[in-house]
């Protein structure tokens, strides 16, 4: 069994069940993956970068607490800036991290050669752009299309949002060129097998991509000791510093399987 | 269950089994690894790009013969040059199919953050360059180290294979600053596990790694459909072409379980 | 005398007379040039990845009887993927090997700065565009521009394929800021003069200039000794290997001067 | 007057007096340098990204309180790895922010065109990598060289710091062919102007480039009104979303000027 | 007080005047900027490179003169083409040398993420898109965009210019994402405060950025002992070739305070 | 027949003769090689960029004179540094001009893969690495190495210089990878043929291979009117202008032929 912690990095819990069940249902059979958000109240969503830095030291807090004692396998960062990812791996000891961004992208730069991003507001761009030249797909990049919607937007009005994804993603494929469409926001969640279908081309979706890709590490540490190196930039953090940064127990939507 | 075709691209059946016997006991429980080289009697290793020429037609018609009916869920072309994997990939239908340079690039970059790649000889560089480049690692590369060695040479004797390996990875790390560290060849088989011990950094494996990842791409295939697109470079042959690459039946070493 | 062969690497001769006599009209007074498709039926055409697989074997063949006992100066295989350039180039002993994606980027890169190709359908671009990044020249890029024509159409209907080309070659000047335009496959042969005569601008045909790249090289070699280096990844294949690939004496069309 | 808020974004105010000195008597006749340190006890040094992690929500708080109603002209987040600095932005209003990396780059770009960055240790190597590659000074870097010491050390034996941050500049510029060189610690203070005298080349101070910048950037805002764009990625955080970033009012160590 | 020397390096003096009154307007209150533009008639502007090569000799006569014995603490080569600045920097001694390119790009890239420039004609894009690859800048330029207008035109028709200017910075903000505009030459000067209250985003003027610029480089030479590096490309000509570089007075237009 | 000009630009005739008697030995039959420098003294080399500042008006006037009525095929400015290539280009109209970088690294990138460039001095090194960049070739550079020698020193002790030369090109192909190797000054004449006898591997000309590729330019322009293109960066200098670029008659070295 490997069992896998989605942190919904926001001062919110709304989104840990809807994405629980989403998580479950698109899950391997032997995966358990319980949902949390951050104690305490705080941001509803991380569309600037200064939102991210509130919710960073929690954020850390809670994967020393989901490291702790082998609790999980792998955790993701469930956001699609793929927030303080470098920090969660220098805590994350044999437990895997990933995050939407770094995941999607493996996944897209293999089943096609040119993508496209859709995102919410053009705003995000530059920050997101960073880290697709960080993980070397910037010459795989077609283009990022903004849908023109607020993270709060997107799950308010289904049926709209599904529309204007498939209208951007059919622009990235005749216009852009892109075979492969990532949502490039985690509460894009829901809508990529039906747009997928519609458009011909594999859609890449935000919480699924992770999830799988952490449920591959976790297969890889667990089976060929292929954890996050510590030789290089992922040096683990010294213990005399661990104090800084206290384990913090989230409030979990378990699996109820 | 999971049905994955290793194919060998060379004129020699050598290594069908004892890469068999290490790729089922790497496999996911759920997997079935067939492995196959190319028939007739042809190049032994593929050290020159025009070797892999000579086996290119073969080994096109052995991927129709993997796809025709579903055959399996997923091939592996198993030479560190990924061989036509462009090729394979307009043929393969829903088949997923990867290649040593693809996956170990993928999971390496994942596990750490500079790469080094161990080669035979300076002769592979070039070409195994332009697939880093190609696949988006180049600012990953730390450096390619030369183990002096030639394809022949690496299962002949295993304990001075391993002391070299040992040797050009401890350097990587040290000198060129990897984290993580790749065997450039397939014929490396067997050494991964005892060098990273030694050396305590992620050595990954040509033949385990691109296993895994064809697991992995093979369960995305199945569950979320993301298969190849087909909207771009990787269209499908038309089916008016077929008829000039013939499916070509090998000959297996079955998966005895 | 400079003594070229031209290699149509398809299984059709149907373009040899046709190739034939454009290049004698284009080369140096000095300058033979015999020209041949591969022996035996096969692809019309290398559209897909999977065709130059299955014709990469024959190909290297006739590069072995090409380059034995100085049969002749210089090779161009022609077809604008370069297929097997660089197996050619290990096979090739002192006599130069080009093809038409190297010597056009040359030649447009020299007299011009930003460059646009026209290709047959948009499915060429990613192969193509690897060998603009392998050659060097993707910061000289303007665009790749899509004629919608396959490879069978360009000789079809001369006059519309001639509107075609225009106008994309002043929509390539106009809106890419391109100020040289590249033909991107052999088989558009016949056009360049009336085009850049419209445009206003060079056009680069994808035959006369690896025929006259060709010609360049073997006078290099010839004069100074600028053979292909055997120093790093043109290695020579090694002579114990040389009987997996055996020289194919392919049906010349034979200049007739 | 300029007014000047240099924040040690660390639990520990150890080094504001020191560092206040230093700045004041680098900084131009007109300016007045505040710092401050983060209130309550943290982190000593952010070696690790997950100690950045943990002092990001106070420093955001921190720039709220500088940004309100124009009480500086400009802050400094004065780490090398300059956390957040799109967030700082984000919230900054016309006040100018910048950080020592962006600063130093700058700089050492102009004076010099070859870059050596004299860092601790390996492990910071990565993350500043990324800030070199977005600042796009990827190709003017010659190397990173490491002291092997610590953030703590620097100023524990000053003149054994010196000697190491002579032997290795030296080293940049003999062996590396740098002919800058930039410190990459804020607590490698002190130490630049006998360096620079010893090498002959110059030697850009990671507090001393970052005030002289700031400065520079409070003029350019105040005279031409060339403040923070907020057309792009640094887009304002909404007034909506302000209540998640409370002010926080640091302990300051005043200029006494 | 801070002496600075604008150069215009063409053979008219129509523009000394008009560009002192600006750059004084523009000027920190310690600063004094002469103007001058070369001896003799000469062009009237640099759109062809041929032209910067026939005011490249007296341009490094008047830089040598400059520099000599400490009359001015800055000097600017006033054409966004930045001509012959290697050149100036391996004669200006103590002197700092900028030019408007180099300047702009800077602060643009400061305060903002993509840039956009904005030309005359397209004939120049080439020359000073090498400027943007060399300073670093390429990956943060949105694009280029035309004017459709000649040097001279720029200061006939202020209100037409205008209106070209805020047309195009308005066009590259919403289509193409920049966030800092740039203008691409110095006659271009005048219009920067208007058109950046119209488009809402930082708008960088080809004079004032560099004055201010060589301002900011006059203080950190004079403070820190930060000159032009000599470790480098910027070697200083040696003595034994400086008679080839004879001083060269110009002609100037004094600051009158 | 086909005429080129070899232009020596700087103020010593010293260099034509010998510099003649090479070009003529190495031309192609048909070819008719004149060479000349700039009339009156100057500099007798051009290692400071202020150097070429100082050649440049009258280069462009002899550019401009040979281009006059056809008087010449093809020019070229004969400096490592191409010098205003992209000035003399706009006053080409149909003569074609190329110079030694250019040249050499179409030459080089074509027989091997990976470059390594002899220079006299490091000082030399940033100006010829941005025309590497510039030219496309910065991924295929495997170094630059440093002779110690000035350009005077050259040819004062013919045996020193080809010992240097064999002892730097040696551990270019060995420790650097390099499989074909460039003279970076034309001054390094007379040594290419013995030194890659030496070390097996191409040595490209800097005086040889320009010439070759000029007269390959020129056959491409006389034959296929691939001249310089005139639709972008190459824009002819406008009739009006022409008054300020005079042309200027150099003193011949002729063809005695």
């Amino acid at each position: 069994m490997t069992r896998i912690l989605w942190i919904n990095p926001v001062g919110t819990d709304a989104y840990d069940a809807p994405i629980g069940a989403e998580l479950r249902a698109e899950a391997a059979p032997g995966t358990r993956v319980d949902v949390c958000s951050l104690p305490g109240a705080g941001p509803q969503h991380l569309e600037w970068n200064a939102l991210e830095a509130v919710v960073a030291g929690p954020t850390m807090g809670v994967i020393r607490w989901a490291a702790e004692g082998g609790r999980y396998d792998a955790a993701v960062i469930g956001c699609f800036y793929d927030p303080f990812l470098r920090g969660a791996r220098e805590l994350s000891g044999s437990m895997a991290v990933t995050a939407p961004a770094e995941a999607c992208l493996h996944v897209a730069s293999t089943v096609g050669e040119r993508i496209s991003i859709l995102v919410g507001r053009k705003k995000w761009i530059p920050e997101m752009h960073e880290n697709v030249v960080k993980y070397g797909f910037a010459d795989r990049l077609a283009s990022f299309r903004v849908l023109e919607m607020r993270v709060e937007d997107f799950q308010a009005d289904p049926e709209f949002t599904q529309q204007r994804i498939i209208a951007e993603a059919e622009a990235a494929v005749e216009h852009d060129r892109a075979d492969a469409v990532v949502l490039g926001c985690t509460i894009e969640f829901g809508f990529y097998r039906e747009v997928q279908r519609k458009i011909g081309a594999p859609v890449i979706d935000a919480i699924t991509a992770p999830l799988r890709y952490a449920e591959f590490l976790a297969a890889l540490g667990a089976d060929h000791e292929w954890h996050t190196s510590r030789a290089g930039g992922y040096d683990a953090v010294a213990p005399r510093e661990l104090s800084w940064i206290p384990a913090v127990e989230p409030i979990l939507n378990v699996d109820p399987r």
